[in-house]
């Protein structure tokens, strides 16, 4: 479909999207009514909602708007799972300028909906509206399947931190593009598309988990939340991450510590828990250190210092 | 508060906001997590979205930050009472320039915590980000208690077409504010701050509606969809309007039509629904209509052209 957001207008582009887009499995009633239905059988439901802004949070010549709906969607659906919880749909406005092409916008539906079909939810509904740059915002919906949600708060003096998903990728991928280059690929892919382990959200509380959050923001800013919010201490140990060779040398190429992206780097949308010691995890899940009595987030002893950034590492 | 969104930062102004905003009574876990938790007794949950941009859905010169919340929320929450669902609650994301005082944000969350406070509703969540220009997006979240969805597609030959709450207010309002006028003040007062009669969803799902939408784009605009949608034809009959003698007055001011408004100005959020004849209709219920075989909507006979304005009316 070939023209502008200002050719098609605003009915005629959502109805264009939204045709583009499966409801999924979780969805008996979908766009096209004042509200979709959307399946809670838990008889609660999971709800996030985020925004992206161009220049913010995506720009266009360092993505595809592909990815950018791959990435949207990834960054919710992985707020979802962090609760342990199922995703089951999504909510999506866009607002885009008039002369953005009509292309750009199926692009990102495509990716939206090439993401949701990694966990079987689909998109239930959306608004579109003109405005002077583009935005998108998403609101993701889950379901608990009798569990209780697991928060930030309950973490206790004992357990283990456990990690499951990339870390430090998705910032390696930056620093390769903000240096010009597009290599190494697995990088740059992991910055433009992340893969969020959703599967490991559901299982986690299944497992036992006492805390549980999505690495958006940084391993160690996100695990400083955790903390604060169970009032505990969290001691990770440097030496139980695994740097891949290729990051290693990433790093030697452009002057910088792979700790360093593996330990503040957001988007890759681990996720880090905590659980009972003893609990058996399951492969997908590595130890990266324990919860004490106290406050704050350390790494082999040393504290971080929280805004001001690395005090005593890196 | 004093400051700009720029002062206090995206964290900052997010815990002011969202401490200010009650979760109300149907969220077990609010703001503060990768997600909330809200409660969907029915085993479904009602979802909508919408987006309001600055400029394109509301000007600050013209309403108040409170009264853009009270609307903004109005017309997400109207949308789940025309499904014939309760309000449950709200997700809110706001876009702002980091020079938007902080005030104007606070106050925008007065006004949807009082716009919630009338259905018993709350935030569950949000997202605030820096970007150039103010963008509001919204989701309402609401519970089916059990009834089926009334959807837009089941009117059926032979029923009644009623309408609960106003209809021509806004655009009466508006037409007010655009001639550089601020009196009579209750039509400014309904364009700047509708009130959607959210009870008339629920019970109108009681009483047996067979289709139901909120008006938002005016009514024969919206009607025209549920015409479409049910594959019928809706005849409105314009004496059974009630026409305020002080619309008529400020009609006669302006050179306007008030019918006109009454039949095509979107924003008061009042509910228009389908009905088996004969059912004992409450007095919030006003029959303007009725549905027969074809398609389309016509006003006493005269059918309206759609995208063209009145062919053959006003």
């Amino acid at each position: 479909m070939s023209g502008t957001l200002g050719d098609l207008g605003e009915f005629g582009l959502i109805g264009a999207l939204t045709e583009r887009v499966p409801v999924g499995p979780h969805v008996p009633l979908g766009p096209g009514d004042d509200a979709a239905v959307v399946a809670a059988p838990d008889g609660r439901v999971v709800a996030t909602t985020d925004l992206l802004v161009e220049g913010r949070h995506f720009r266009r010549d360092w993505s595809t708007a592909y990815d950018v709906g791959r990435k949207a969607a990834a960054q919710n659906l992985a707020d979802v799972a962090a609760m342990g919880a199922r995703p089951t749909a999504l909510l999506i406005g866009l607002v885009g300028p008039a002369e953005l092409p009509v292309a750009w916008a199926l692009e990102l539906y495509d990716g939206l909906r090439d993401e949701c079909a990694v966990v079987d939810a689909g998109v239930a509904g959306g608004d579109v509206v003109r405005g002077s740059a583009i935005m998108i915002s998403i609101t993701a919906l889950g379901d608990l399947e009798g569990r209780p949600p697991v928060t930030r708060s309950g973490a206790r003096p004992g357990d283990v931190v456990a990690v499951a998903g990339w870390l430090g990728w998705s910032a390696a991928g930056l620093a390769i593009l903000s240096h010009g280059h597009r290599n190494p690929r697995a990088f740059v892919e992991a910055h433009r598309r992340p893969e969020p382990p959703y599967a490991a959200g559901p299982a986690a509380a299944k497992l036992g988990a006492t805390a549980m959050l999505d690495v958006s923001d940084g391993l160690i800013s996100d695990l400083g939340h955790l903390a604060r919010a169970s009032g505990v201490r969290v001691e990770l140990s440097g030496e139980l991450f695994d740097i891949p060779a290729q990051m290693r040398d990433v790093g030697r190429a452009l002057g910088a510590d792979p700790l360093q992206w593996v330990l503040t780097g957001g988007e890759d949308h681990a996720l880090v828990a905590t659980f009972p010691a003893g609990t058996p995890l399951t492969a997908r899940w590595r130890v990266v250190g324990r919860v004490t009595e106290g406050r704050g987030v350390t790494v082999d002893g040393e504290e971080w210092s929280g805004t001001g950034g690395w005090d005593h590492f890196g």
